[in-house]
């Protein structure tokens, strides 16, 4: 399993072989003989070129044929862009077609590793690889994963178990690091984010002696795999391990002590991609505190890091979190653009906002953030999550791609054309060259990584997605159903069909059309309606006897108003705003009709009534899987799908309950609320 | 500090010189030699007397006056009863009166104890010693404190800090350990359970050599002021320390194992007073487990126990803590009736059930437990809790004395006359022998021992209404403000009055009429109307558009005919039905008329409003202490006011805001409802 070029001293961790999972690079085990592989124009020794080599030869130790592989290297691909083709009779011009060729051409190492697993995965789904001809390049230059890991071992957010990073306020590396690395290539991945971005107690120290031995391993574990090592900073740093007494980021003595750092951590890090910043955020220190704007802490760490290569990610999630329930002209869903709009052209090159795809908190529906296109003169990047905090916690199935897909394609306006979000965030839109996606992702210890066997899902189509934003949400489910499970056609026809729906099944039967929250708080898993009605985080459905629904529009808080036109003048409109989307905008009377013409509190009931039964047959579906998958596979999974329908039943319930008690207006159908 | 019969190797705590509040016992610093004390019929060398003689020359120390105090044996007072008397020119028949003797008399070392505490009292309170005559005996035999404290030291539902008797799976013994006894001995408490009465981890290994040296240590130290040590048990331990399969109480493996591992506990902790259990509830192991009764359970114990003076405390807080809130026919304030009346007289003799005083769990206002005299040939024993689990978490004013005496007044009609919840606790209804009080304690590490000082109030009043059940709730406040605080009358007089109306200021601005719960789930602090009202706990409040309560009559639940008559039928009929406890046992319309003429929903908001402006009068009030009060006790208390204000003003806020959106009825005074 330990490919050569690693250090040797690595630990296994303790397990006779390795008894996680593969996920999608499930080969059968061994190296082949049968594949010749032959590297041309790149260094053979070179680390990602020798992790390729090394990828295809176990990939192709299962098959039967011979094959013979080229990587050449070739100026005219895009930057870690690839060609993948047959040439048959091979290169030389014999035309035996057991010499076929398969030539993956790249300008650049990371190029001909992605190229290398499209070969890969044309293989394992079956392709025709003797006409193949498969031409990518990726859509964003940063592919990212941030992971919300703690030191001590736990995930914020994390439903797949203990971290694989870390443990005991210590870093982990075995081969379960390198298998990491493998399967983040595979789907295109470039950077890794390791720590949480809340950086407390021994995360402060990641950028101190006391970790940099063991983050250079790492580092070089990632670099194997084309993938830069990154770490979520305290903006605090100064204060809690130089001593100072501030940590404003126009003080001097700051600066001087953030460039020595910096200096500090790139002679024992020099492949470091940069830092992600959380500032100014529920509760984590920041600018805000010395009277600064966010442009002043993100160019000064900017500007430290520039002579090195480096960037800094600075987050938007800013936001009053003590907000008052009472007080409604106070809007969450206007901070992002409120604090970071007027600053538009004001952030330095090496530095890039990282925007929360909707304008609360990855709630299953939202509308786009209007900071995203908002910004004209600032590198921008989408931050979405497949943590699926809020969608399920990997109990429930919720494919996250079809979502992702409608986020990427909504027009913002910001200009004539090239204006969707993709266009924004890939940097095509205003011509950034830092640009790019990122995820919360939704891994951990457990054998399968993802909790739930099928929410691994997400964790390929994201990066899937990120690197080519034209695939569709099917085409994404199918690769991955293929490469994991590789079932007769109408299974998997089956599977993929689950997963398509998922989404609109989970949406169903939690908060309806777009008021999102209604969760337990805290956990954010099952319902709580009044849970954070009262609260501090303002997240209010506002919900009385007559009617649901936060006024966003130039009436209400203004939230609207802050899209282009012709967005702005369609959300605050309720009859032309998207439907899905009514109860974010809008404070609708429970009699209001839909275009469905059902009742508001009706369609409430039909869809929660639906979402719970769809949830059994997503249950029931299932068991024609069972000693189609592993048996380990299926029972995880129909374990889950037997609490995700418990789940679906009190959601259904309490929602149908809390509505019917306040509006007293009866099921048309008659069925049973409490 | 430390009494010179402690042994020597007990460490101070590691400051210098004791940093913790004396509370009621704040005698100026010394030793008095101006005090002669003899001490006739009583062994000189008993710890107990011993005590009383240190505490007397501790609290004579400031005295001007030279004294003489007897202590003498006199079989004829009651157990563990006292006279003070003062005897002009001495017992030896002398007329001088700088002279005058100061007798206690009692038959045993405790009352001896506790009359040398009402002697120190009646000094501290600057009351004639001169014509002192006073004659006491315990209402009830059992006056018991109940530790949840957990041996990593956190404590459940402690508002004070951490636990004194434990820390990091170990137990503490310090001098603060002798000044916890001496606060006990002097309010007569004679039964300390030191731990949670969920037994988990290190907790279940305290019957086990790990910790008898300690236990025993801290058991002498108890011993010196006559408290008897307790320990809360894991009914699992023959599985969880003896490696049996079961822990079945009828199994001879089971009964032989306890057998053994009580011998092994009291040949090391010969004086220890029993066992507190808490089976079948919550989560904990019982002996429902094997089909088996709870009389089966405690019945076991008590038998291998008995040989030894030990005894069983049961407790009756079992019920089904998964419930489908959906089902409006289990009702949970019916469990401990249900499950312990039919074993009605099969206890044993030194089995004796602890019952807490409502049927569900100490909420600011609940019907008495119909338990308590339900049961007429079975020992039993009232469990109250001064911890402010549900009363404010000793963040909010909740003097909780006149709740209490109501609860010890009521008349249970469980025959013709001594038919109290006091008659039927002290054993005097059916003379058992075995009877008494618990209360859940509210202290912990804090300087001031219960976190808000004026919270020693319930402490200090615990434990003087379950040694005197006759004194008043005003007596009682008197006394400790007095003790406490030594203030001018006017003050005297406004904090007393403070704490006397504190209970029902916090029950108007909390849940209205009985109902109960609506608080944060978990946490139990704050407000939270829904909060309980999907979940499994058994705590609903059944709100809707037209009315909110719980039907518990013999058309509902039935609960109401758990009582005897004329309370059965009083509670039966909301037109008789205490109004305060009206939606514990109705389910009523908003618009119900309320004896005043208001209306039920007129009420909660009128309520709320009033409940919220007193508890910012209880915050004016306090300023009035400044410079009256030790300075640290003044900002403290403040600071307690303070949050109590802002937590009163969003429980008005939210319960109000909560039924205006459901009702849809206007508040009459047009005050601003959210």
């Amino acid at each position: 399993m330990m490919d050569s070029h690693q250090k040797n001293e690595r630990k296994n961790i303790g397990m006779e072989g390795k008894n996680w999972s593969d996920l999608w690079l499930n080969y059968k085990a061994g190296s082949s003989d049968n594949l010749a592989v032959e590297v041309r124009d790149f260094d053979q020794n070179d680390r990602v070129i020798k992790s390729a080599v090394s990828e295809l030869k176990k990939a192709f130790a299962d098959s039967e044929s011979s094959f013979k592989v080229q990587i050449i290297k070739n100026e005219e691909v895009q930057k870690e862009g690839y060609k993948v083709e047959a040439v048959i009779g091979g290169s030389d011009g014999r035309t035996k077609e057991a010499d076929t060729e398969l030539v993956i051409s790249a300008s650049d190492v990371n190029g001909a590793l992605y190229g290398t697993f499209q070969l890969i995965r044309s293989f394992m789904m079956g392709e025709d690889l003797s006409s193949v001809s498969i031409s990518k390049a990726p859509s964003n230059p940063l592919r990212m994963m941030n992971h919300w890991d703690n030191m001590d071992g736990s995930i914020e957010r994390g439903y797949s178990g203990r971290s694989f990073f870390f443990v005991n306020d210590d870093i982990i590396i075995n081969d379960r690091t390198v298998d990491y690395a493998r399967f983040m290539a595979s789907i295109g991945i470039n950077g890794v984010v390791i720590n949480n971005v809340n950086v407390k107690w021994a995360a402060t120290d990641l950028i101190t002696t006391r970790f940099f031995d063991k983050l250079a391993e790492l580092s070089d574990i990632f670099a194997d795999y084309g993938i830069k090592l990154y770490l979520s900073l305290n903006f605090a740093s100064p204060i809690e391990l130089g001593g100072l007494d501030n940590c404003d980021p126009l003080n001097d003595q700051v600066i001087a002590w953030w460039k020595d750092k910096v200096k500090e951590v790139y002679d024992r890090l020099p492949n470091l991609g940069g830092f992600l910043v959380k500032a100014d955020s529920e509760g984590r220190p920041g600018p805000f505190t010395y009277g600064r704007t966010q442009a002043d802490g993100a160019n000064m760490l900017g500007d430290v890091i520039a002579p090195y290569g480096g960037i800094i990610i600075w987050r938007c999630f800013v936001y009053n979190c003590t907000q008052d329930w009472r007080d409604t002209k106070t809007d969450r869903a206007r901070a992002g653009y409120d604090y970071f709009k007027d600053l538009d052209g004001q952030y330095h090159d090496n530095v890039i906002l990282q925007i929360k795809n909707g304008p609360m908190d990855f709630q299953i529906r939202e509308p786009i953030s209007p900071l995203i296109g908002g910004l004209t003169r600032t590198n921008q990047m989408l931050e979405v999550q497949i943590a699926q905090e809020y969608t399920g916690h990997q109990i429930d199935l919720c494919y996250l791609i079809p979502m992702f897909k409608e986020i990427l394609g909504f027009k913002t306006y910001c200009q004539s054309e090239n204006d969707t979000v993709a266009d924004v965030v890939s940097g095509r839109a205003f011509g950034n060259k830092l640009a790019g996606m990122a995820a919360v992702i939704n891994t951990g210890n457990d054998l399968n990584w993802t909790g739930n066997d099928l929410a691994a899902a997400n964790l390929y189509g994201f990066g899937r997605l990120a690197y080519d934003t034209e695939l569709s949400a099917e085409e994404i489910a199918r690769e991955w159903v293929k490469l994991t499970f590789n079932l007769e056609k109408e299974l998997e026809d089956k599977l993929v069909g689950m997963l398509l729906t998922s989404r609109e099944t989970y949406e169903k039967y939690t908060s309806p059309l777009g008021i999102g929250w209604m969760v337990t708080p805290g956990d954010h898993y099952g319902p709580s309606v009044d849970g954070y009605e009262y609260s501090r985080w303002g997240t209010y459905h506002r919900a009385d006897h007559l009617g649901i629904g936060v006024d966003r529009t130039d009436k209400g808080t203004g939230y609207a108003q802050q899209y282009y036109q012709p967005n702005a003048d369609m959300y605050n409109d309720p009859k032309t705003c998207p439907e899905e989307l009514v109860l974010f905008f809008h404070h609708i009377p429970y009699d209001w009709k839909l275009k469905s013409g059902q009742t508001l509190i009706q369609y409430i009931y039909d869809s929660h009534f639906e979402g719970y039964e769809e949830a059994k047959e997503l249950q029931k579906s299932w068991k024609a899987f069972e000693g189609k998958v592993p048996q380990n596979v299926y029972n995880c999974v129909s374990h889950r799908f037997e609490m995700q329908v418990a789940n679906a039943r009190e959601w259904c319930d309490q929602v149908n309950s809390y509505f019917y008690r306040k509006s007293a207006v009866a099921d048309e159908k008659g069925r049973q609320i409490f």
